[in-house]
């Protein structure tokens, strides 16, 4: 922040309600290379109009809701902006939100956390030197919670994370002689496929591929396969059949190790920034054990198929205190929603804390 | 039936709107020991008032319904009844509905489907011949898939069984060290308690009662146990310490059998008619296996604690076609619904079906 912002500024509680608006229509995005971001634009009447960035290649947050308030007819002379994220001030695939912002004639922005990333930050203080009214710091820790594994992720310098998780209710990914289509329903498999249009990579162990002999492309509703197609990626020494179409797709990249640190590094230097990891059990196991998932879909069959194999193998946690915590994450969709007959539990990953202890009165 | 009552009936939209209504009202309800029923009042202007039956001891829904349309001042006179089954016309713990009917002057009742129950059966003729009009068969489908299990625990004189799994994201019940507290929330048990407050008996194997030294009693939000108890039972061989708390309640009941159908036909002869199952996972697998589970209870906590203990052993499927099948229920609560951290999954069973075979353009 520039010395032009001022500090610790004061909100009125129809500042917050805009802010909290924003924060809202932030997670109405997806997650994934771009951090989570939402804006509101505040009319000198009250009316609130949000909008926020939707994915890689469309509108940012700013922009989104500065159209929708020019298609209302809203003065936006006489109203404020509040963006849940620093208004970026650089050109990439989109322009400059600040030039937008100050093409819109908009005397007057609210942000809630610094860009903590060192390319696009630096817009608070364009927009204060452009002679608007700056502040900054309204809902900040919610807007950083947002984003948190996103900040995560960059700092690392590693692809953001989604594991895809499909199992039955008792945690198998499969029967006991490896029979596993379909666990889940049509409905789940549709869902799976449109998570899959919108990364970079999508990554599975050898032994899937030798097993499964996927195609890890993203298909639409009719099946048809998609133009723009993530890369597929498989994890590990063993060799693919040349038949197969993973090893008949030029665009596979094969990677011969199982350190998944190496793994990232490899696939951040091919220019991956959202990596989809579909498993099997031990590849996701070694996702979890090293820390790098940072975001969770679970598709989860309403089915008891056990003994089967489990849907995540290798955690290696040997007692309750170092359970491996899911945050329940209502970006894009509620946490919890319906896919035909299964359930799709959307998480986040969280840091490992202390288990609860339970009081006396709550026991069996 | 009897001869009184009109045959192929034919129903306006809105007499089917205000069966739709009643069986909305019934899946307010809970299963047990009783079925599910919903009732609405509809009047002469197209106005509907829902009642249902909340539990042994309370109200029956044409009841319920009628007390609220009371209370609205609503003329009974020129409306019509629509329940979801047969009226009863037996004394239980509340008088017979066909006295409460006509006691409060309605002069039409349309009911789903007949009453299962002999003992509760033959209301409709009741009615018909105290000169109500009576019609029947709207919507009964919908009426008998509600109470499907119900009628079948009913048929083989056995309790109604409610199967309680408590367990992580990966299906887990315990930590590979055994560590099991807490996996799920304090919210997750209170709810576990409230399902205990209306249940008969709870029953555990000697494993879980030998390894948690369970109470197995309902507790309140304050942890005070409740005036009404459910009777605990331990399914097993093994002797319990005499200073356990099961032990040391006189209430207790111990079957020494591993036989399922055995425990269910004791269990009965002494009066239970909903048992509530709360594991461990060898017992809940044989309950499953024996096909005697109507009602699953899934509390889901967020996280990952493999390699632990399955939450269902034993179920020995050895291929997914075998999968034993579950049926996301709408009943009480959504077939979802978040408590705390933790997901809350309710389910009725189901037989097995095949499983779905996936069109080749879903697959991976």
């Amino acid at each position: 922040m520039g010395a032009q912002l001022s500090e610790a500024a004061e909100f009125t509680e129809l500042e917050s309600a805009a802010m909290v608006a924003a924060l809202g229509a932030a997670r109405e995005g997806f997650r994934g290379a771009n951090p989570l971001v939402g804006a509101a634009v505040l009319t000198a009447d009250g009316q609130i109009v949000t909008g926020h960035h939707g994915g890689a290649g469309t509108p940012h947050a700013e922009v989104d809701a500065i159209t929708t308030a020019h298609d209302l007819d809203i003065d936006l002379s006489t109203s404020t902006l509040f963006v849940t994220l620093e208004p970026c001030a650089h050109h990439g695939r989109t322009g400059p939100c600040t030039e937008a912002i100050i093409a819109a004639e908009i005397p007057s922005v609210v942000f809630a956390s610094p860009d903590p990333n060192p390319l696009a930050a630096g817009g608070g203080s364009i927009l204060a030197e452009a002679g608007l009214t700056v502040r900054s710091g309204l809902h900040e820790e919610d807007s950083r919670a947002l984003n948190a594994r996103w900040v995560r992720s960059m700092t690392e310098a590693r692809p953001f994370v989604t594991a895809k998780i499909a199992q039955s209710l008792d945690g198998a990914v499969a029967a006991s002689d490896g029979t596993s289509q379909w666990i889940t329903s049509a409905e789940s498999r549709v869902h799976a496929h449109e998570v899959r249009s919108r990364v970079d990579a999508i990554l599975v162990g050898t032994g899937t591929a030798l097993a499964d002999d996927p195609r890890l492309n993203a298909r639409n509703h009719d099946g048809i396969a998609l133009d723009d197609q993530p890369r597929p990626v498989v994890l590990g020494n063993s060799d693919l059949p040349v038949t197969s179409f993973l090893a008949l797709n030029p665009n596979t990249l094969h990677l011969p190790t199982h350190d998944v640190r190496e793994a990232l590094d490899q696939l951040h230097a091919a220019g991956v920034r959202h990596l989809l990891v579909e498993g099997g059990p031990t590849v996701l196991g070694a996702f979890f054990t090293a820390g790098v998932v940072d975001e969770v879909f679970c598709y989860q069959a309403p089915m008891l198929i056990g003994p089967g194999r489990s849907s995540v193998e290798g955690l290696d946690i040997g007692t309750l205190q170092d359970a491996l915590h899911l945050v329940p994450d209502d970006t894009e969709t509620p946490a919890v929603s319906r896919l035909g007959p299964d359930f799709l539990l959307h998480f986040a990953t969280a840091d490992p804390e202390p288990a609860a202890t339970g009081s006396p009165e709550s026991g069996t």
